[in-house]
C-alpha cells in the first residue's frame, strides 16, 4: 500500500494526536491485528509498555490517566477487547479518561464475514459491548472519515473524562489518510450566562447567611482538575472542608481548615458533627455512593444543602441545569464575604500525623500498621489502596499533597492497584508508588509486579497477608469461599525478576527495619508480606463490621 | 424473610436445577452481592472452587463443561462479571455449555437507581452486554416468574452448547419461590422428515457413486455429543476420514482408517493429496475458521462437498434447512454402501508414535521435544495446548482416546490452558491435564496454578520459555512488543503453594529425567520448564512463518 504525499496513515495520525494529546506510554499486549499499529507506536515518541494481560493493562492506564491527564491501552480483536472490559467499566465509573485502541480482522475478511480467530460472534459485537462503557468511539473503516472520527473521539475523552474506543482493521493501520489539521481550541461546553448568575447570587446569599457552614469537597475536583480553585476559594473564605473516600487527598489533609473525612455514621464523630449540624453545606463535586455515605448513613438536610455537580447545581429542592462546576467556582468566589476560620474553630488544632514508638518485639496488629503507615508516607509517595481492609482504614492516614491518594472508592474493583502503580510509576516518575492490597485483591493480578521491576519503578509494597478475603469475613457470615491458597508473597519479586528487595513481616521491630530499608533503596521495589494475627482487622473495618450485623440483626428481628 | 412452606428459595432453585443438570463444581471469586446465592452453594452437593480471578473462573469452568456436559461460574456484580467476560465470548464463539451466575445489588437499590459499589453506569448495563455474548438471559427480579426464567435459561444453554446469564439480586437469594417441578423431557429440535429423506437420499446418492470420498470430521462432533455416532458410520463403511485443528482427537487418531489432520496448505502432503482429490468430501460439523482452513487455503470444490451442520446440510451448491446433524448421522448411516478401506487404501499404515531416542548431552530444541511429547502422551493424559507453537505443532501429536484433547482452536485466547486445566482436572479426576503453554500465554493467567496446587489436581505443566511471543516474531516483523518479563517460571510452584515437582530442562537428558518423574509423581502437580535456543520453533509454526512471509512479499511487489 503506498502512503499519501503528506506521508500519513490512520495509524500513524491516531499516533500523532495521542503525542498530541500529551500521552507518554502506552500500556496493553500485542496480538496479530494490532502488530501494524504497534510498528506506527513503537516508532514514535510514545513509550509502549506490554504488560503480562490486557486487564492489568487498562489498569495501568488508568492509573496513569489519573495522574497525567489522559491513558492509552492498545490490545488485539475480541480476546484482547473483552479481557480489558472490566478496567473501562471501572473507568467509566470512576470518570477516568482513558482511550482504548483495538486491532480487528482486516477489511476484505470483515465485508465477508469469514470466522477469523478471536471473533465470538459477528463484526459488530465488540463496538457494541464497548459502546456501553465508552462515551464515545468509532470503528475506523474508511480512510477518508477516519480522522474526522479520531479527533471527534479524543475531544470525547478529554471533555467527558470517561474512556472511549477505537477499532482499527489491521490494514488499514498503513492505510494513506489526510495529514492532520491544527486541532481546533476545544472550550469545555459553557454555563447558561443567566442561571449561572441567578444561581451564584442564591448559593451566595445562603453561605453569607450561614453561621456554620462547611465545604464538603468531592470526586469532580480532581476530576475535572478543580482542586485547585476550590482550595483558593476555601482559603479565602476560611471555610472548613471535608472530603469524601472518593475525593480523599484532592484538597490537603494537612491544613488547618481541614476537618476530615465525612462518610456519614462511618466518619470520625467530630467531623460527622461539624458537617451534620452546618446550616449550610457546600458540596462540591460530590458522589452519593454506598460507600462515600457511610451505606447511605449521611444527613445533610436538602434545605441547607447547595450541591455543583459537572454540569448542573442543585440548592435546596430545586435545580439548575447548564451551571458547570468550574463556572459556578469561579463566580462563586469573589462574592463571598470573607470570614475567620480561627473564630469558629478556636480549639481546632493543627492535624498531625500520630507519633508511633515501636515495641519490637509486639506481634505486628493491623490497627498499629496503619498508625505506623501514616508516618511513614511522606510528599514523594503516592498511596494506592485496594478496596477491602486498606481502603476502609485509609480516611484515617493524613495525606498533605494533592494526587497522593489513589483508590477507586465507587467502582471498588478488587486488583486494582498493582498494576494501576505500574501506570502511577511512569507518570510521576519523581515519586514512588506505594500499594496497600489486601493478599484476596494482590492474587488477581499479581504477575504485574513483574512488569514493575523490567520498567524498574521504586514501588513500595505492602500485602497484607490475612489469609483470604477479610472484608467478607467481618461484613457477612464467614464461609469457606472467603479463604485463599497460601501464597508465599515475599518470595514471588524474585521470581519475577531482578532487583526487587524483600521482607516478610511478622513483629514491629521487622516492620521498622522493612520500611527502613524501604526508604534507603530509593531506586528498587520493595515488597513488604504483612502477616496479622487471625481475624485481625483495622478499626474502620471492625466498626464497619458491626454496623452491618446491627442492622441484619435489626432486619431479622419479629 | 420467611422461606416458603416448600423450603425453596430462588437460591435454592438454582442451585437444585445445577445440581439435577449435573453440575459438580462451581467457580468463581465471591463478592457481597452473590454471598448469600454461594452460602446456599456450600451447603449443597455442589463444590465450591474459588480461583484467583473472575477470568479463570470462566476458564476453569469451560475447560469442566467440554468434558463434563455443563459447567458453571458464580461471580459479583460489574467487577465480577466483566472480568468474566472474555471468557464467557470464548465459550461463545467455540460452543461450550456454560452458565454464569452473577449476583446484583439489593431490589431496593435498584429501583431507586442508587449509585451503588461496582455499579460502572445502570441497572441494565450488564444484562446488556452479557446478552451479546450469551445465548439467553434472565435478570431474577421477581420470585414468581424467576422459576421459568431460570428452567428456560438452563435449557437453551444444554441445548444450543453456548453460555447463559442469570442475574441475582443479593435480597432475592433468599426469596421463596416455587419448588421445582419434575423437568419435561427436552428432545432436541426435531428434522423437518421429508427435507431429512430428501437429504440422505441424495447424501448416499453421491457417497455411493464416489470413488474416493472421505469423510472429515469437525468441531460440531464433539461439541454435540455425536463423535461416537460418527465413529459408527465411518467404521461400518470403512471410510478414510480426517479431522481438523478444531476438532482433534474428537476421533481416535492411532486408527487405521485415520488418514491425517487436515488444514488446508498447512496439511501433510499425503493428508493434503487425499482430501483435495477425493470425489467427494463428507464434512460433518466442519466450522470454515482460519486456523482450521489453513488461512483459508484448504481446496474442496464445492461440488463435490457434502457439508452437515448443526441445522443444515448443504450439498453441492443447495442447502437443506431444518436437517439436524444428529438425524443425518443416524439416517445415512445404514443406507451407505461399505467399502473395503484397504483395498482403496493398500498402503496405508496403521499410524505409530515416532520412536525417540535422547541424546543426553544434546541441548533440547523445539522439533525434538514435540517428537518426545508425542511418545509421552498416553490414554491417561488430555493435553491442552494454548495459542503460539503449541496449538501450531499439536496436528503432530497423535491422540488415540476422544476428548484426550483441548484447545481454543477457533477464539484462540492466550492464557486458556493454565485455569482449564483445573476444570479438566476436576471434571475428570482418574486422568491428569497435561499442559502445552508458551511463556507469553502463561504470564496471563499464571497465578492459578496456585489454585491446581490447593486443589491437589497432578497436572503437568510444560511451560515453553522461549523469551515472548514467539508467534509474532515468526508471522510478523519482530518488535519490541514481543518481549516479555524474564520469570523463572519453575520457581513459581513454590511459592504458590506446597506439593508440586519442578524442573528446569535445558537438554535431552533433563527432559528425560523430568518426564520419568512425571510418570512416577502420579499424584502430584509437575512443572517443567523447558528452554530452547533463541529462535527456536517447532517445524509447524517455521514453515508457517515462511508462507506468511512470501504472502506479504507477494502483496509488497508492484
Amino acid at each position: 500500500m503506498t502512503t499519501a504525499a503528506n506521508g500519513f496513515t490512520l495509524g500513524s495520525y491516531l499516533v500523532h494526536r495521542l503525542e498530541e494529546a500529551g500521552v507518554g506510554h502506552v500500556f496493553g499486549v500485542p496480538g496479530d491485528y494490532v502488530l501494524d499499529f504497534l510498528d506506527l507506536v513503537t516508532q514514535s515518541s510514545l513509550k509502549w509498555v506490554g504488560t503480562c494481560n490486557e486487564l492489568n493493562a487498562g489498569y495501568a492506564a488508568d492509573g496513569y490517566a489519573r495522574l497525567h491527564g489522559l491513558g492509552a491501552a492498545v490490545v488485539t480483536y475480541g480476546v484482547g477487547g473483552f479481557s480489558i472490559l472490566n478496567a473501562v467499566a471501572g473507568a467509566y465509573a470512576e470518570q477516568v479518561p482513558l482511550v482504548v485502541v483495538s486491532g480487528a480482522p482486516p477489511t476484505l475478511r470483515r465485508q465477508t464475514g469469514a470466522m477469523m480467530h478471536h471473533l465470538a460472534s459477528d463484526y459488530l459485537q465488540q463496538f457494541d459491548i464497548f459502546r456501553k462503557v465508552t462515551v464515545d468511539g468509532a470503528m475506523l473503516l474508511n480512510p477518508q472519515t477516519a480522522p474526522d472520527e479520531i479527533d471527534r473521539v479524543l475531544a470525547s475523552c478529554l471533555a467527558q473524562k470517561r474512556p472511549v474506543y477505537l477499532e482499527l482493521p489491521m490494514d488499514l493501520a498503513q492505510a494513506p489518510c489526510r495529514a492532520p489539521q491544527p486541532l481546533a481550541v476545544r472550550r469545555p461546553p459553557a454555563s447558561i450566562p443567566e442561571a449561572l448568575a441567578e444561581c451564584v447570587a442564591e448559593a451566595a446569599r445562603r453561605l453569607n447567611a450561614a453561621q456554620h457552614p462547611v465545604v464538603l469537597a468531592g470526586v469532580e475536583l480532581p476530576r475535572f482538575g478543580l482542586a485547585e480553585t476550590a482550595q483558593r476559594l476555601i482559603e479565602k473564605v476560611e471555610l472548613p472542608y471535608a472530603t469524601t473516600v472518593g475525593s480523599k487527598s484532592a484538597l490537603p489533609e494537612l491544613h488547618p481548615q481541614f476537618i476530615g473525612l465525612y462518610q456519614g455514621a462511618l466518619s470520625r464523630p467530630a467531623v460527622r458533627q461539624e458537617v451534620e449540624s452546618a446550616d449550610c453545606v457546600l458540596a462540591l463535586g460530590v458522589w452519593m455512593t454506598d460507600f462515600d455515605t457511610g451505606g447511605f448513613s449521611v444527613k445533610l438536610a436538602p434545605g441547607q444543602l447547595i450541591s455543583a455537580n459537572s454540569d448542573s447545581v442543585r440548592i435546596g429542592f430545586h435545580t439548575y441545569p447548564g451551571v458547570r462546576l468550574a463556572d459556578f467556582i469561579a463566580a462563586l468566589e469573589p462574592v463571598l464575604t470573607p470570614r475567620a476560620f480561627a473564630a469558629s474553630h478556636p480549639a481546632h488544632p493543627m492535624r498531625m500525623k500520630d507519633c508511633f514508638v515501636a515495641q519490637p518485639a509486639a506481634a505486628l496488629t493491623v490497627r498499629r500498621f496503619f498508625t505506623r503507615l501514616d508516618s511513614f508516607l511522606d510528599d514523594s509517595m503516592i498511596l494506592l489502596v485496594e478496596p477491602g481492609d486498606a481502603v476502609c482504614a485509609a480516611p484515617d492516614l493524613y495525606i498533605e499533597e494533592p494526587e497522593n491518594f489513589i483508590a477507586q472508592a465507587y467502582y471498588l474493583s478488587i486488583g486494582y492497584c498493582t498494576p494501576a502503580a505500574l501506570g502511577v510509576s511512569l507518570a510521576r516518575p519523581g515519586k514512588r508508588a506505594v500499594v496497600l492490597t489486601g493478599d484476596g485483591a494482590f492474587q488477581m493480578t499479581a504477575q504485574e509486579v513483574s512488569t514493575l521491576l523490567r520498567q524498574e519503578c521504586p514501588a513500595i509494597f505492602f500485602v497484607i497477608n490475612n489469609r483470604g478475603y477479610m472484608i467478607e469475613r467481618k461484613l457477612h457470615a464467614d464461609g469457606p469461599y472467603n479463604d485463599i491458597a497460601d501464597w508465599q508473597y515475599h518470595r514471588l519479586p524474585e521470581v519475577f525478576g531482578a532487583g526487587a528487595v524483600t521482607r516478610r513481616v511478622t513483629t514491629e521491630g521487622e516492620l521498622e527495619e522493612a520500611m527502613a530499608v524501604a526508604l534507603t533503596e530509593r531506586h528498587r521495589l520493595v515488597f513488604i508480606e504483612l502477616c496479622f494475627p487471625e481475624g485481625d482487622c483495622s478499626a474502620a473495618l471492625g466498626a464497619l463490621g458491626e454496623k452491618f450485623h446491627a442492622m441484619s440483626a435489626a432486619k431479622a428481628a419479629p
